[in-house]
């Protein structure tokens, strides 16, 4: 069996060591144009030269959640596309929006800026009954992130493309329940796959649903979020404010007014990476289960596009 | 029945009108010297004079969770003191906590200072096996930062006077245990009742037990901690930073150099603020419960002093 690996932007030695130690069995080599063709493929953004060299691939091991940029190239026949599904991220996430919703809820910015100017200052607690959090995709990721904000006691919904129940989770579903759902919103977390569909689904109309003083926190794709729309909702003083991790462009080019908004938090897509051993350890067990000629979790429906 | 009401710093109408609300058959005074005595007391730092004069008092309530001021005064004999024993004070306790934890270990402030500076910075993601949390004080607040902690998958250890158990919690009970508590913490969480034992034991000897790179968390009370050897270790590098939110005189007097200390972030105690609407269901509860000669949660042991 061999195990071809081609990621742009990625050290490929421990991830061609890791895989060789979690598959002794496998030939797991670094992609060269021209090599022999493999039976499965650990990838990241691979040019489409690559995947044209492939016919027999079995699948294809995408090392990160989102799959977008995948589905747009032309894949082998035979071929599935596998996410990572937590390995690790999960968690990560659930880390950055409790932060995220946390510092925004409790105005630790505000006492930050306070503190300072050298100033004690006092602020009227707020409730949180006043500030449910909508969690836009129920996935792996969204779930764990709606797990996680019920433990700080906000109330919290969720939508999703098919309808999900999730204890004290108030879910909707579908587009016919997207305007009710932004609109029990007061913060908004998106962790919605970047699909033809969710392109651009935060806008000015649909962010205007949000309840007074709306929060937006964007952990999915950049090309989800309408980036002029956002900038004259926060300015109008329609949005309170927003914490954006992804971006259409990455880097977040230079001049770009996301960098120095006064109500934009910006992080360089930091809020869910993949970690090696993790990811190792899931595409080995995944591929050793394909061999068994077993199911496996996490293969992308192409016509969904996640 | 009477209530007495004697909370310094403390806008007294709406206390008053909610107890009144909550407890119709009461008669609910705000204190005046010479005034007649009381059967209950919601207090706050009252001062002595005020105690001097409730020879009948049955229970006195102190509305916030450390009831360390008021065991510093004489008690009147057959006086029961009486701690909010949660009052949506943990919830609040475990978002701060939790905030400042994963701030630290995500390194959010190093990537604030990089976008401000306009640099998208990658920082090598840390493993969290290597930030265990150690809790210091295991009651009602505690029990409940430790386990929101735990949802984030941080190794989690507890100390506390008597010995607790806690799922997926460490525990370690009494003076004999605290040096290896302390040696298994990286991330130190103090939310231990201040009591004579307990005053200053945040110093010089405890803090380097850390593990290397410490970080201190303190919500607890300010006599908890000698400044001048936290500002030490800190300075010397043995300590990564801390997050204080209580200090030795409140609020922090200007020139203190914990103000602008550039590895210390302080905030205005405000880690679990006392909810007005939440404490007073609590006090008449708890008063109604007394009245039927039934047993109440939250006494204070005079001798252990919380």
């Amino acid at each position: 069996m061999k195990i071809t690996f081609c990621c742009t932007d990625t050290k490929a030695e421990p991830w061609l060591a890791g895989l060789r130690a979690a598959l002794p069995e496998a030939l797991v080599e670094l992609w060269q144009p021209g090599a022999a063709p493999a039976d499965y493929a650990v990838v990241w953004a691979p040019p489409q030269a690559f995947l044209d060299e492939q016919p027999q691939l079995k699948a294809l091991f995408n090392i990160g959640a989102g799959v977008d940029a995948l589905m747009l190239l032309r894949l082998p026949p035979g071929a599935q596309v596998v996410r990572l599904d937590d390995a690790g991220m999960s968690v990560q996430m659930a880390e950055y929006v409790c932060h995220a919703v946390i510092r925004h809820f409790r105005e630790f910015d505000g006492y930050e800026a306070d503190v300072k100017q050298g100033k004690w200052s006092y602020r009227k607690p707020r409730a949180r009954a006043d500030f449910p959090v909508g969690v836009m995709g129920l996935g792996v990721l969204g779930e764990r992130v709606a797990r996680a904000l019920r433990v700080f006691e906000f109330p919290v919904m969720g939508w999703s493309r098919s309808p999900k129940a999730l204890d004290d989770v108030r879910c909707f579903a579908g587009p016919a329940q997207f305007d009710d759902f932004l609109a029990a919103s007061r913060v908004l977390v998106n962790l919605l796959p970047l699909t033809p569909e969710t392109e651009g689904i935060l806008n000015r109309a649909t962010l205007s649903r949000l309840k007074p003083g709306g929060y937006l926190i964007n952990v999915a794709r950049g090309a989800h979020l309408v980036d002029e729309d956002l900038i004259a909702l926060l300015d109008s003083g329609q949005l309170a404010g927003a914490t954006l991790d992804v971006f259409r462009t990455e880097p977040l080019p230079a001049g770009h007014p996301f960098w120095t908004h006064p109500k934009i938090t910006v992080t360089p897509h930091t809020s869910a990476r993949t970690l090696r051993e993790e990811s190792i350890a899931q595409i080995a067990g995944k591929i050793a289960t394909l061999e068994r000629g077993e199911p496996i979790a996490g293969i992308v429906d192409p016509a969904r596009g996640y």
